[in-house]
């Protein structure tokens, strides 16, 4: 199942980290920029291929590091359908890698339109897959019939699903935390669907199922207390980095084993060569050798305040 | 604004209706496949083609009678990079028929990728436009800052959103009913933000907004209370037809003018040609006619409901 294969994967590398395939167009170095430029111009499919050599590049330099990636749909949206194929071409590059990829879309609707989500994310078109990430991220507010088709596909399929629950930005608590007349906030109430769900896919490990949360760096209170709400649930924690995650709510995250969380970090991986604390070590020609270098420190980090 | 021109079209057409472009393989005529199947196989390309071709002719019968359409992103996305094409296509497409276009993806996500989200729908990334309708529908989740960046498109691109309040699907209340401490539910409190925020985008009209909101035509009694919660809020109203949305939930959703609402319908109208009110008259070839034809008996109905 697809947390067996993650926990795996984090097992292996030792590294429970995710790098957020974020790109920007002006994160990419100018000799990709130009080779991209000649060929297409700077249009949205020059700028489309110049994301995807980026991302190839990186992907190169921290595939045998971390244990995932996590391309976000927005980033490649934004170039129409050369950005959508940069998406797809990158996936598939990661996979082949060995990588697994969490494909970051926060997708929802009705049942039956989310069962067309489900299948071109974690299903078939007939014999087709239009995209095949392992895993895709979901947005909760339609409540269980919008969740259920992607929950059969992950069954069907060996892939899995990270429910939004408490997420990593300031507004987060707008609507997450109304207090309800349990004394509940709706994040709570979220998280006790999201883990009843995934004891019942639990996988071989016998601990976590196959339906994760996403829940916020930036709320160390919160991840504390959803840790003991969703025993059985493994946590996608973004916010790490640049959003200004701290080690203690990384920390919070986890069960003592040192399982139960994966943390994300984008812009600090994958802009490191424009991070002071590399651009001495490495020039813009060698971007790709400084996100590897930040995948090591961060891993390093995380496992430090993990007390590993 | 988008609001204005949206009341426009509707009084124009004399139409509160919209349809849901939501096409499945299995609706689409015999000959239309067989043509796309000759060019690229039954393959994503070849379904995707006879997507496009499918909404298309039905664009071609309804865009003299229906103010807009709403392509809904997931059941394009299923056939991959091709799906998306035809996803692009439909829009531009309709466009160029005069038809005001809702995308409808519910996208969300914090406020750096929302605002990504905004530049692929409503935005421009230089130039170019990836994707180009006149309106998102956006998941509220997440809370203002996932929300602002679209505000800020909508005033810079005469673009409109439609935030998700009370959806039409069963297990809506499962999160949006929750009530909180001050006795109100998630989805009035969602309901209360959004016409705040619609009240300072306020269009020529002098009356509505350029944030809309959706609420499903399958609770009567909430609608109801809604349309006074949002009185300078146009509601999308989905879950007419084959949902089970019924007359007097539409009706609760309009103010005494008429004006206030606009009513989704996809199955019923894109898929007329196999029901039974209309098999006898229209064969597979004219499969369009046939929606054409429900294009009109549901403007009719709408009408007749509210008493014009």
């Amino acid at each position: 199942m697809f947390i067996d294969d993650l926990i795996t994967a984090i097992k292996e590398k030792d590294n429970p980290s995710v790098v957020g395939l974020d790109p920007k167009i002006d994160y990419v170095p100018r000799f990709i920029l130009r080779d991209a430029y000649s060929k297409f111009d700077r249009t949205l499919h020059g700028m489309a291929e110049a994301i995807y050599i980026y991302n190839k590049m990186i992907i190169d330099e921290i595939f045998d590091i971390v244990p995932a990636v996590k391309p976000q749909s927005a980033y490649y949206e934004m170039y129409g359908i050369y950005g959508v194929e940069a998406y797809a071409k990158t996936i598939e590059y990661a996979k082949n890698k060995g990588l697994i990829v969490i494909a970051d879309g926060k997708r929802n609707d009705i049942g039956s339109t989310a069962s067309c989500y489900s299948t071109a994310y974690l299903g078939k078109t007939d014999d087709y897959r239009a995209f095949n990430p392992d895993s895709l991220t979901v947005s909760p507010y339609l409540g269980s019939d919008g969740i259920e088709p992607f929950i059969d596909d992950c069954k069907k399929y060996n892939k899995g699903i990270f429910i939004l629950v408490k997420t990593s930005n300031k507004s987060s608590g707008q609507f997450q935390d109304l207090v309800t007349s349990d004394g509940k906030k709706v994040y709570e109430k979220v998280a006790e669907y999201v883990n009843s769900i995934s004891l019942e896919n639990l996988g071989a490990n016998g601990a976590y199922g196959n339906i994760g949360a996403v829940v916020g760096a930036t709320y160390p209170n919160e991840a504390l207390e959803l840790r003991k709400i969703m025993k059985n649930t493994y946590f996608l924690v973004p916010g790490y980095g640049f959003q200004g995650g701290t080690g203690e709510s990384i920390k919070n995250c986890f069960n003592d084993n040192g399982l139960g969380a994966i943390i994300s970090a984008s812009r600090s991986i994958i802009l490191a060569y424009k991070n002071e604390k590399y651009t001495g070590k490495f020039n813009e020609d060698d971007f790709a050798k400084a996100s590897r270098q930040a995948a090591i420190d961060m891993k390093n980090d995380i496992n430090y305040t993990l007390g590993k």
